[in-house]
């Protein structure tokens, strides 16, 4: 009899129907002996609407109320979590619900972001005593001073992963719309095919990449304290397998590549004509950081008149106040001026064999090159490459890695 | 400086734009000096919607899985106080929402219709002490195993009325969709006046027989505790003075009459020929009690043959339960048989000076009989008559007391 933490996102929970569809699964999964702890999101829409209600009474809920924000936002899970335990409990399966905060998921006190801290689960554990299938809110906790917090994106993944990780369970499955992580998104590369095991640190690269399946937030959960991640469909009844995300073992010849995935929106900013030797990129950097703003790509050049060019990568929706700031440091550091190149596609090739297998560089760049697609700007770590190419080019550059990596064939 | 308890219904809160026009007199209030709790309901519809989603996944939430139909159902007021909060604080008033659970509104167990034991509210008046308004949660309380409850019927009220009494407030406001309490239902008696100044056991009498304006448990914790309750209208801007529920200093010539209300959805059951003298009475009632059933009015009269005649009236929701009780009776008592007499209206006459006035059953029937109207019953308390008569003739039995005891005329 193990114990299985389960988590059903929004969609799966959108309708009174799909909510009767979760709880047969669950009763199902009951009655074959587990131990069943299952965390739900609100049901879709919801928490929209209630988004909407708040911009319909103040400006910058947001900003201006966060306190009052989570509060409000909390009671879509409410409602979720109340109308799934009674579906279950009309079946015949003894079940609870409990909220963020009666299940004791311990938060900081950073309103509309807050990290868990800790886990106590207490009353979760004797529930599960009795025999109860335990319904927990995602995305919600309660701080050390007893106010609801909320966790942000990713929220309920988190809320699931860390239940598992807290009661030693066996596994976390995640049920969501598609039935597992592809090797590139198959909605952009039809030949693209389900990864039926990924190591976390694969998917903590995918997902950071822009596969929206899961977030990288679960998945680092996941890792550190080795709980394995289910990804699997709530719209079938043969689950297909899904894809399971674990610490994997690697065979003598595993595949240099697990797969893609990708997201537009990057900007590159090109600080030319800086002083060499000066520090420059460190302060570059270090005021970037302190307004918040992440740097993706970082690459640095110095001419031959004695000056050093720098090109940065970030997302579009820190563009403003990352030339607000590079623009200011220009003129600090007397530097010549400021160059932005919007709408570039970030796409990483990710896969933990990456490193030892000489020659992926060029592959990337050669299969490229042939499709007459440019690259801007390249990064890696030890277990992906990032490529930046024009947005306009990133679903023909995702088709064209796919192919050239033979991730659409079959594998051995 | 006076601490001032604030309760807002489902219709004052029912719409963005009224929850700005709430906002806008709790801030007035607040800038006027005085220390402010406000307590909430769901916004109007809402807790049908969640009532209506709960009857979409189960056919008898209330009955099968209350403890969960409270947790669905306290979403609502989190929303609207939530709102509301954020609504105060957009005019520069520090404000903060809190849950009956943070309030420490302590309840019984009884989900769907608990009581409230114990309001601790240490938070409530740390968060006064800061200066802020503190909203509070209507309708909702904790258990002691720290379980989400809701009070049932009038549960908002009394949250407010409770939190009077345990923070010794100068006065709980009550505002809701009328500008007072009335000497009868304006919609059916147009005559009918704003009663000014009342006693809270004229106050309890009126709301059990009918008159939705206040709930009686609310009046009830009122008079027990000595805080003093007003009736005003959320939708005008100055007050109108509404109605004052207190204790009410007689002078030497008071009124014998201070309001009327009624209520349709009564029956009669008549039990023909029960055995006299052999505890049937006590034998009826008991058994009615004993399976929730209340009865109003209570007749007998023993028969020259022998035999007696029970006349019990009831709400015409327990009719069928109280029907198979009392049929059962007569046949273990070997009685002759049950009539039904559906289709009454009960309505009281409420006055605190009604017992010491001489005539008053006089002037009633008289009155009743001129416009042709039949008394099937009557039952008196200290304070109160209550007569039943045909529904059909209930507005025009109100109009002929309002107007038989001068109701409608100015008062000196």
């Amino acid at each position: 009899m193990a114990l299985i933490v389960q988590k059903y996102g929004g969609t799966s929970v959108g309708t009174p129907a799909r909510i009767q569809r979760v709880a047969d699964r669950v009763a199902r999964e009951r009655r074959a002996g587990h131990e069943l702890v299952v965390v739900v999101s609100a049901m879709a829409d919801t928490t929209d609407e209630l988004l909407a209600l708040a911009e319909r009474i103040s400006a910058e809920p947001r900003r201006r109320h966060p306190r009052e924000l989570d509060m409000l936002l909390t009671a879509g899970e409410r409602i979720a979590m109340a109308l799934l335990a009674m579906a279950i409990r009309d079946r015949d399966v003894e079940a609870i619900s409990l909220t963020g905060s009666q299940a004791a998921i311990i938060t900081d006190n950073v309103h509309t972001g807050a990290r868990i801290e800790e886990v106590r689960a207490t009353r979760v554990r004797e529930e599960l005593k009795r025999g109860r299938v335990v319904i927990v809110a995602g995305f919600q906790g309660v701080s050390r001073e007893r106010e609801v917090t909320t966790l942000g994106r990713g929220g309920s993944d988190t809320t699931a992963v860390a239940l598992a990780a807290a009661l030693g369970a066996e596994r976390c499955d995640i049920f969501t719309d598609v039935d597992g992580v592809y090797t590139a998104d198959p909605r952009r590369v039809p030949s693209a095919r389900r990864i039926p095991l990924i190591d976390f640190q694969e998917m903590v690269e995918l997902a950071t990449s822009g596969a929206q399946v899961l977030h990288p937030r679960a998945v680092e959960i996941g890792a550190r304290f080795h709980v394995p991640i289910r990804v699997l469909s709530s719209f079938r009844d043969d689950d297909g397998g899904g894809t399971l995300i674990t610490r994997k073992e690697h065979g003598m010849e595993h595949l240099a590549l697990t797969g893609l995935a990708s997201e537009s929106g990057h900007v590159r900013l090109v600080l030319r004509g800086l002083p060499v030797g000066m520090g420059a990129t460190a302060e570059v950097l270090t005021r970037l950081a302190d307004a918040g703003v992440s740097v993706d790509i970082v690459e640095q050049a110095d001419r031959a008149d004695g000056r050093r060019q720098l090109q940065i990568t970030v997302r579009e929706d820190a563009l403003a106040e990352a030339k607000q700031i590079c623009e200011r440091l220009i003129a600090d550091l007397e530097g010549e001026r400021l160059e932005v190149q919007p709408g570039l596609a970030r796409i990483a090739l990710v896969g933990s064999g990456m490193h030892d297998r000489p020659g992926v560089y060029a592959q990337i760049f050669r299969a490229l090159i042939a499709a007459g697609i440019e690259v801007h700007a390249l990064s890696a770590s030890a277990i992906s490459i990032a490529v930046l190419v024009d947005a306009e080019r990133e679903q023909e550059a995702l088709r064209v890695l796919h192919h050239a990596f033979g991730l659409g064939e079959e594998q051995p």
